[in-house]
C-alpha cells in the first residue's frame, strides 16, 4: 500500500511559521515519526511552492498509488487547476489543514478542492495527516 | 476516558435515509463495533432532533467529559445556539459529518459549529466517528 | 388512503393570530369541515411550534401513509432539518401556507421545503389545505 | 362563471418539450377534459409567446371574467409588465406551473408574478389547472 | 402589574459562561435584586434552549400580562416563528440583550425580533433587564 | 420641428389603471392638451405593449425626427435591447416616468435606458411629458 | 410664489469644473437669467459645502415657501440626513442634476434624495433648473 | 455627576417633525423634565446638523463627562467620523434613538456608533433619553 | 444540410449602427458572400425584434434542420425564454456574437443561452456567423 | 504566417481525463491532424501546468508572430497575470475551450481573459482549436 | 514650491488618540519637524471635522499651489464631495494614512479619494507626510 | 543595511508594457539609478512571473535582510500564498505599484498583501520604489 503525501505553499516552513497557528514542530519531524507508526505502508512526502508542479505531482502519482493526502495550504482556496487534476486522476485524495481554517479570515472558508476529495480532517496540527492515513487504511479495508 | 457522542436531526434514520449520500448501515449498530474497537474508553452516543434539546445535551455533559463529538446534522449550518453552547463548556469538541457536505448545496457548506470545535472531520461515511475518537485520543495524549 | 397533516409554529393561533393576513376562522373548525367533505379519506391533524418535533412527526408518519400535507409556518424559510426529514421519508408531501408569502417580507420567499416536496400550494387562505387533498387524490389516482 | 386560461412562451409544446420535466401529454388535449370536467364554467385557453401580447390578453380579458389563471412560463421569472397588467385589471388572477420550479435554476425561484396573484400552485403537472379552477370556484363561491 | 421575563438559550449558564462576555453573575441571583427592587411589579422569569417552547410560552403568557422582557439568545438572529409569535400576541415586547452584539459577529448584528418589539436594550449585562422594566413602567404610565 | 412619443407596455391604461399612483386622467386626452399647448411643434404618439416593437418603432422615426420621449414603462427597467435601439439611431431621447419609480419596488429603481438617454423626467404625472417637450425645445434652440 | 434653490457641495464651482460634464456656463449668471425668465416668480438661491447647512436651510426655508428646488451635488448618494429633512418640511421639493448621473460611476446611480422628492429632472445641465421651475409652476397650478 | 447629551441633525425638529414616527414633544420640553427628575446630575444638552461639529463636541466634553448619550440621527448609520470620535474619548458613550429603527427602511438597521458605544437604547420615544441616564448612573455606581 | 439563422433586436441596423463596435457592413450583403462560400449547404437568415417571434421561429424550425445559429441580440442577456425554445427543439444549436461581449457593460457578460447551446462563438464581427457554420459542418461530419 | 498555441493546465491529460466532459482524443495526436489541415501556416504547440510558465511564454511569443491560441485551462477563471501579459504583447490572441464552459459551475463562467483577446470559441471539443486557426486566417487577411 | 496639508477628522487628536494605532506624537510637533527638513519648500497645514469645510479648502488652495496632501481621516471611505473638489482642482493631491487602512476594518478598505489623486501612501506612520513631500518633489521635478 | 526588491509577473516587460499605464522607461535602468542614489544601502532586485517562486524568493531572504521591497504585480490581487510568505518571515515588507490600482478594474482595488505588509505606496510610477526605500531606512532609524 502506497501513500503520496503532497505538501503546498509555506508548509516547508512549518514549525518556523506563526508558531501559535501552526505548532512549533517542522514536517520533516513529524513525518518521520509518521512512518514509524505505520511500517507497512509505504509513504512519500513531497512539497512545492509552485501551484503547477503541485498540479504536476498529482498527475504523476495519481494513476497508480492507493491514495493521496493534500495539504494545498493557500491554493486550497483558490486553485481550480488543483480541483481539476484531483478529478482527473483515479486516486483518492484526502484533504488535510494544520490549523482550524473556519477560525480563520473568511477567503480561507473556501476550498476549491474539497469537493473532489473524499473527505476532509483539519484543526489537529500535525495530527491530521495520521488522521488522513487512518481514513485511507479503513477506506482501502 | 469519557467520551460523548451528541447526533443531531436525523441521523436516527442513517441507515434507512438516502443510502447512496449515508450509507446502508444503522449508527447503532455501528456504535456497537466502534465501543469494541476502544474498550478502554467510556462512550455514550445520544441523539435529537429538536436542538434545544442538544443545546442542553451539550451544556449537561460538556464540563465533565474528555471530549465531545458532534454531528449535529442540519442544525450545523445555521445554529448559533449550538455554537454557543459549545463555547460554554470546557470539553473539546470534534465536529463530524458522514458525507462530503462540500459536494452537496451551497446551504451545507457553511458550518456555524466549525469556528468553536478542535477540529473537523467529513466525507468517510461511519468512520468518521472513529477518526474523532483517534484526535481526541491524541489530543489527550 | 390516509392522509397526515402536519403543522408547523403558530398554526395553533390561526383564527386568532393576525386576522388581516390569516383570515378569522381557525384550524380545527375547518378541518372538521375538510374531513366532512372527503369522508372516503383517513386524515390526521397535528401540530407543534417545535422544529425538531416536527422533523420527529414526519419520520413517523412517513413511511406509511399515502400523502403528507404540510405547513410549516415560519420554519419553511430556514429548516434544513424537516428538509432533511422530508427526503428521507417515502411518502409524498405537498406544501401549503394560508398567505400568499410572495406579498411578505423577503425572508418569507425563500422556501427550504419546497424543492423537495411535491409541489406548492399557498395564497388560498385554509381553501390551501383543501387543495393540497385534491393534489393527492389525483396524484395517487 | 367565465375564466381565461393564459398561457405564456413555450407552453405550446407541452407535451412535447423535455417531457421529464413537463409530462408527455399536450395542453390543447387536457383542457378538453378539463372543460368537461366543470361543465357549468365557461372557460378559454390561450397561447402566446410574445410577452406585450400576454399583457394585451390580460388587460382585454381582465375585466370582465371571473378568474384568470395564468401560467406565463419563462416571463414569470423577469415580466414587470406583466406583473403591471395584473395589477391593472380586476378580475382575480392564479398563477399556476406545471414543474415544481423551486427544483430547477435558481433564475426560475423568483416570480416576478406571485405577489400579484391570488395565490399560486405549481408543481402537480397539468393537474396545476384544475386545482386552479378549484381555487377559484371556492373563492368566488 | 404583571411582567413575564422569557430567556432563550444559554441564558441558564450566564455566569459561568464566558465571563469575559457576560459577566459572572448568574441569572436567578440578579432576579431575586430585580424583584426586591420593583416589589409592586409581579415579575416571573423563565427559560428554555428550545425554540419552540419559547414561541409557546410567548403564547401561553402574551395575552393577558403587562408586557414581556424577552432575551432570545442565539434565536435572536434567526427565529422567524418568535417573531411571528410576538406579532400574534397583544402585550407588548422589550428586546434586550446583555452583550453588545453589534461589537460581535456579523450574524448577531440581525435581529429577527426587534421590528416587532417596542424596542430594544442592550450592552448594559443584567442590568439590562432592569431598564427595560423601566421602559414598560414608564410606557403603561 | 418633429417629436415623437414612445409609450411602452400598460401605458394604454392609464387613467383606468392604478388611479393612486398614475392618476385619473387617460393619454389620449393629455395628448390633445399638451399638443395645442406647442401649436408650432408636430407631434405623434404612439403605444405599444410589446417590447420588440418599440425597437422597431424606434429605429423607424429615430433617424429623422427631432427628439423622442419615450416612457418604456415595465420595459425600462430590464431591455438591454432598447437601450441598443436608443444608442444606434441618431435622434436625442429624453426618458419620462409618470411616477416616482424611486418611491416604489426596488426593482423600478433601475433604468437600462437613462444613460443612453439625454436626460431623464419622473414623478410629475402626464406633466412630466410636457417637461420633456419643454427639455427638447431648449436643448435644439 | 416663492422657489428656494439650494445647491450642494462643489455646485459654486460649475463652470469652471470639469466643463465636458457640467459645461462652462457659472451658476450665478445663469441664476440671473433664469429669474428674468419667470418675473412673477420670487426665487432665491443658496449654495453650502457642509451636509448640515444644507439641512438647516431646508428647515429655515422649508415651512413657508411654495417649493425648494434641491441639487445636493455629491450629498445626493449618501445623506440620510437631507432626506430626513425634506421629510420634515412641508414644502414641495424638486431634485435636479445638471449631468446624466445614471452615466456616471455606480455610486452615483443612488439617490438618498429621489424617494421624499415629488419628482426629478437630471442630464439637461443647467436647463434642469428651469425644468424643475416649470414643474412647480404647473403643480401648484 | 456630569452628562452630557449630544444630538445629531433634525433632533432638533422633534415634536413638529412626522409626529407619526417621533412622537409631538419637543425636546427642550422633555429635557426640562428630565433634568427635574434627576436633580442630582448635571446635564447639558447640545444640538447640530454639522457631522463636524458632533465630532468636535464629542471631543471637546469626551475627556472631562462622566458619560455622553448620543443621538446621531441620520448620521448614526454612515458616520465613521463620529464613531472615531467616541473611540478617542474616555467617557463612557451610551447610544439612543426615538424611533425603532429596526422597523424602517434597511439603511438605519446599520449603527456605526453601536459598536463603540457601552450599549444602545431605542424604540422608547423621548424615554430612551432617560433609560440612557439609568444606565450611566447605575454603571457608575 | 439545411442551416438557419436566427438574428435578434437590432441586428438589421447592423452596418449602420455604432460602427466602431459592430462594423460598417450590413448582414444581408454578408449573408449573400456567406451562401456563396458554402453552396452546397442549404440557409435562410431570418430576424426580428420581437423575443417571443424568436421563440416561435426556433419551434417552427428547430425540429427539422440541420443546425440552428442564433444570435440573440440583446435577448441573449435576459430571455429564459429563448433558453427554453433551444432546449425543446431537436437540432443543434450555436450562439453567435459580433462584438467581444466580455470587452462590455457588465450585464452583457451573462448568456442566458449558451448553456444550452452546442457552442459560442464572439468578438470575430461578421466572420463569427462563417466560424459558426464551419463548426456545424465538423459536428455533423 | 505563424501561430503559437498556448495549452494551460491539465490540457496535457485530454484524452484521459473525464472524456465525458474533454472526449477522448489526446491533444497530440489531434495537433498532428489540425497542422496537415493546414499545411502552409506555421504552427507551435506548447503546455504547461505553471501559470507563470504561461505567462512567460507569451511574453517570449507574442512580439513576433502572427496570433496565439490560447487554452488557458483553469487559470482562465482567475489569472489577471494572464491577461496582463496578453495585453503586454502585440499578436492577436484567441481564447478556446473544448468543453461548453457556461455548462459547468459558476467559478467557470468568468473568464479573466476574454476581454483581452480577440475573440473567443468554446465548446465544440478539439474542433475548438481549428475554428481559432480559421478566425485568425480570415482576420489577417 | 508650496505645499499644503489638509488633515480631516479626528487628525487633530493624534498623539492622543488610541496611541496603538496612530502613535503618541501630535501632529503640529511633526510637523515643525517635517518643516525644517525641507526647508525650501513652502508648506501649511489646516485641519477640520467638517467634511464641507475640507471641500471648501480644497477649491481655495487647489488651483495654486504646488501640490495637496490629504489626510482625509474617516471622510476617506465615503466622501463624494472631496472626490468631486480634488477632481475640479488643478493641483495634484497625495493622498495619505498614518495607519495601514488595510489591517483594519472592511469599510476602511475604500477610498473614494485614491482614484482621483496622483497616488497613496499608508501605514507608515506620521512618516507618510514625508513620503508624500518626497513623491511631489519628484514629481514635480 | 540591506533591501530586496521582490518583483512580480509582468514587471519584466516595464518599459515595453502598455507605456500609458507604466511609463516608458525599463525597471533595470531605473534600478541603477535607485542604486546609486542610496550607495550605502546594498540593494537586489530579482524578478519572477512564477507566483510560487515569489513565494520561495520570500522565505529566503526574508529572515536576513532589513527590508523587502514588493511589486507583487498581478499576484498582488489574489496571492493568499504569498500573503502567508510575507506573515512567515521577519523582515519587515512595504508594498508597492507603479499605477494609482484604484483607478483601474475593481479585481485591482483588492490587496491580499497590504493588510501583512508595514505600509503601501502606489501611483508614483517607478518612484514608487524610491519611497518605499525612504520609509523602510526611516524606520529602521
Amino acid at each position: 500500500m502506497k501513500i503520496h503525501i503532497v505538501n503546498g505553499p509555506n508548509i516547508n516552513l512549518i514549525g518556523r511559521r506563526e508558531p501559535g497557528i501552526y505548532g512549533s514542530r517542522d514536517f520533516d519531524d513529524y513525518f518521520l515519526e509518521l512512518q514509524s507508526r505505520y511500517p507497512r505502508i509505504e509513504m512519500a512526502a513531497w512539497q512545492s511552492n509552485v501551484e503547477g508542479e503541485i498540479i504536476s505531482r498529482i498527475q504523476e502519482v495519481g494513476f497508480d498509488c492507493d491514495g493521496i493526502i493534500i495539504n494545498a495550504g493557500a491554493y486550497t482556496h483558490t486553485s481550480i487547476g488543483i480541483q481539476d487534476a484531483i478529478r482527473a486522476v483515479t486516486a483518492p485524495v484526502v484533504e488535510v489543514h494544520l490549523s482550524n481554517v473556519m477560525q480563520r479570515e473568511d477567503y480561507r472558508h473556501v476550498s476549491m478542492i474539497s469537493p473532489v476529495c473524499v473527505g476532509t480532517v483539519f484543526g489537529f496540527g500535525l495530527d491530521s495527516y495520521r488522521l488522513a492515513v487512518e481514513a485511507l487504511i479503513e477506506r482501502l479495508g
